[in-house]
Formats: C-alpha cells, sequence, structure tokens
C-alpha cells in the first residue's frame, strides 16, 4: 500500500460525511473496503447466521454492538456519515437513498452494524499483477447481478447469490483467480468463469446494480461473490428496517489489505 | 484421506453413542473432527459473535437451528449422543461430565449447537509429513492450557484463550506451521512458538485439560489456538446452562479434512 493510503482514507471520509458521492472504487489504494448492512437488535442474530453460512459473499469484518457507530477498523469514524451513498429499507423496500443516515439511528438506536469485505480490496492486487480493472479505466461502478443461485437461508433471511463481474484477458484468468484466492476476507477467489448463464444472468449488458461493462475481444467474464448480497436478502426477506451503503459506494477502512492475506 | 474413513467415522459415532468413552485424536483420519457447544437460544447471538471476533480458537463450521441435533456434516448422526463424553455446565460451574447428553435437551429443548474446528483435523497433515504427534504415540490426549491472553469479549461472553501443544523437532517448525496454515477453518498456524512463560503457561507439564506432554531434546513447544476456549468463556462468564464436549473427546463428522483447505 502507500504510504499516504490512510491518509486518503481519512480525507475521502472526511469529504463523504461532508456530502461528496461517488463510486469508491480505486481510493486509497491498498486498504480494505467494506460493505455495510445495518439492522435492528432482534434481526441480528439472523444476518450473522446468515453470513456464517455464507462466508464467500459474506466474510464478516467486523460487528459493532448495539448503537455503535465507530468502527475499530477506521478511529473517528461515523458509520451513520462517512459513506458516500446510503439506502434506507423499510419491510425489504428500497424507501430512500441517502448520503446521510444518521435520522436511520435517531429512529432505531439499537442498529447492529456488520462491515462485510469487499472486492475492491483484491482489485489491488489485480491491478498490482497488470491485469486491467476495467470499470476503473471507465471511471464506472463495478457491474454487479443477481443469480438463480440461492444462498444457504438462516433464521429469517434467505435470498440469491449476487455476483460482481470483471472482464479478464483469457490469459490471465488463472493469475486473477491465484490473487483473488489469496483473500479469502475479501470474497476470495471467483465463484464462476465464463457462461453467465450457468448463473441464470440473461444480459450481461443489463446489470442489477453498478454500470454496464465493456468485454473485449479474447476477454471472459469473472464472477465474485459480492458483499451486495444482503441487500438482495432484504429485497427477499423484508425485514421492518435496514441500513445498507449505495452499492459501489463503500466503507473506507485504514486497515492494510495484507492483514487480511490468507 | 482413505477410502474407508467414512465408514470408520460413522461406526465410532456408533460406539461412542453406545457408550464408548476414548479421545478421538487419529480416529477416522483425514476427516474432520469438530468442537461442541451448545447454549439456550438466548445465548446463541452472544457465542456465535464472540467466535466471529475470535476466529483463531472459534473458526465455526456450522450452526444448528435451535432444538436440532443432526449435523449437515454427518448425516444420521445426533448430537446429543454421538460424542464420547460430554461436560454440562451451570452457572459456569461444571455440574457433570457424561457420555449421553440428551437430558440436557429434555430440558433446554431450544439449545442452539454450534461446530468448531478442531486441530485434529491438521493432524493428519503433520502426520502424513511425518512430522511425529506425540500424544498419539503415547496415546494420550493432546495436553492444553488456558494462557494470560484474554480473547475480544462479546456481548456477555469473556474470557481467555485457550491453546493446545506438540513438541515439534525444531528442524520441522516450520513445515509444522507450513501445514496447519493450509487449513484456517480449524485453528490454522500456531499462534505462539516456543516460550510457554509469554503465554502465562507457568509449567509445561500441568496442562488444565489432556495429559502432560513428554517433551524430547531438539523439540520446540508449539502452541495452537484450541477450541477448548468456549469453555473457559463458558466459565468466566457463567452462562446459566451449556453442554460441550469434554476436552478431546470430539464429534467425529463425515467431511474430507481437503474440503476445509484455504
Amino acid at each position: 500500500m502507500r504510504a499516504d493510503a490512510v491518509a486518503e482514507a481519512r480525507a475521502a471520509r472526511a469529504a463523504y460525511r461532508a456530502g461528496r458521492v461517488a463510486p469508491t472504487s480505486g481510493v486509497a489504494h491498498g486498504l480494505v473496503q467494506a460493505n455495510l448492512i445495518s439492522v435492528p437488535a432482534d434481526w441480528a442474530y439472523d444476518v450473522l447466521l446468515f453470513a456464517q453460512r455464507n462466508p464467500k459473499p459474506c466474510p464478516v469484518l467486523e460487528v459493532l454492538d448495539a448503537g455503535a457507530v465507530e468502527s475499530r477498523m477506521a478511529p473517528g469514524s461515523d458509520l451513520r456519515t462517512d459513506i458516500p451513498a446510503y439506502r434506507i429499507w423499510r419491510d425489504g423496500e428500497l424507501a430512500e437513498e441517502t448520503t446521510d443516515a444518521s435520522a436511520a439511528w435517531d429512529e432505531h438506536p439499537d442498529l447492529v452494524s456488520f462491515l462485510i469485505g469487499c472486492s475492491f480490496t483484491f482489485e489491488a492486487g489485480l491491478a498490482d499483477a497488470g491485469i486491467p480493472i476495467r470499470h476503473r479505466e471507465l471511471d464506472r461502478n463495478v457491474p454487479m447481478y443477481r443469480t438463480a443461485q440461492q444462498c444457504a437461508p438462516a433464521g429469517r433471511l434467505r435470498g440469491e447469490l449476487v455476483v460482481s463481474m470483471r472482464p479478464i484477458p483469457a490469459g490471465r484468468v488463472a493469475d486473477a483467480v491465484t490473487i483473488s484466492g489469496r483473500y479469502p476476507a475479501v470474497h476470495g477467489a471467483p465463484v464462476h468463469v465464463g457462461d453467465p448463464a450457468a448463473l441464470g444472468i440473461a444480459d450481461l449488458q443489463a446489470p442489477e446494480f453498478g454500470d454496464a461493462p465493456e468485454i473485449r475481444d479474447g476477454e471472459v467474464p469473472v464472477f465474485w461473490a459480492c458483499g451486495v448480497t444482503p441487500q438482495a436478502a432484504i429485497m427477499a426477506s423484508r425485514p421492518p428496517f435496514a441500513v445498507t451503503h449505495a452499492p459501489g459506494h463503500m466503507f473506507l477502512t485504514d486497515v492494510p489489505d495484507a492483514e487480511y492475506l490468507a
């Protein structure tokens, strides 16, 4: 990681707190980024069990105590404000997108927050190995898809696996597998390489989350388990209330990727 | 793993169910063994969170739904009877050791059971590499020690890290680290090599659990995080009721160790 990455992460969190909105892929290169899901305390066990049973899409990095908003992975942070964009869910429906989720904690002071590993972490490793990260080149959000593959249910939670996709030159697919596989805490190796139809994805150009991809000749679509999976579980399972990050707009930590090397 | 290992595991579970008592190290070589902790449902979140925050001693392999007793890792199994020896805990005190825990489920039909990875799994890898497993040679239980190192607390649970110890020839320590490190789901690489005093262990000949070791010239004590750690948390945190395996007397699964290779 670059020596000034932590300073960059802190400055970015401050900018997001002040209202800046942008996808976080590529920001603070070499530091861990995280997905957020916050639920009322009586749903916390279901979320933690869902994560335990589905570790590839839901690798839990930290669970905060009920009501707590400062992550141990980012001293001085505030989960209510330091993510560029949030989604507020009511009964499984997207009720609001906002840049400041403080009102959610006012309404539910017992929210339990889960920080879940994000594939943007291993993108640093891919980039360092000279593997192109198309959505960064195009300054777009990574494309994410709901699949036909069901996660293992847990308590009141069920839902489909969500995957992120990166087009990889065929000659670098093995490298991409090896490099991402070194980071099991941030989704690890791909869940699927190649045929989108086998995952139940009808049209790669129509991702459910993020932006459409650009796949060039000689490139293969490679799919990784995605931390947006809990949002699909919210839609399918309809808890009364939840807060998440907006896809692609992650929580930046001060923790080096290298701490999660297997 | 040997082709007949699953048959051996099934036969061993049937023998334990019928009353046989013996440590399980070396039984059904190549299959995963697991620690058990079962608690009333209202303590389940604390246990799962404690495990999430302390993954080296508490790598969760499976969480059963409240009241369930058949592990997905061993079809036809019954967690109430298929472990050679159980401990019943009341208010943090060891109330009873028994070979049949059915009465515990009668008393608390909502028990939530956690199966936690066991270092006996990677012993197969050590043995296959020609690294001596002293406690097996001597037909003893592995020595386990409470340390001065506190686990990360979670909810109402806190307690010291418990470690298992194997004396390893100095020239094979690096191999033992590498081989066990391939199995993060069963404690992974050692937490400590060498000086027992640094862990707060005053006397290697007086383990809190299991049998005293025999350390020969040229051997180094190597310490791995141990799945008995939840039992130390029970002693320190005093939940009203809990069931565990007796140290060294594990639950045998039908799952090959290789499924947990990182």
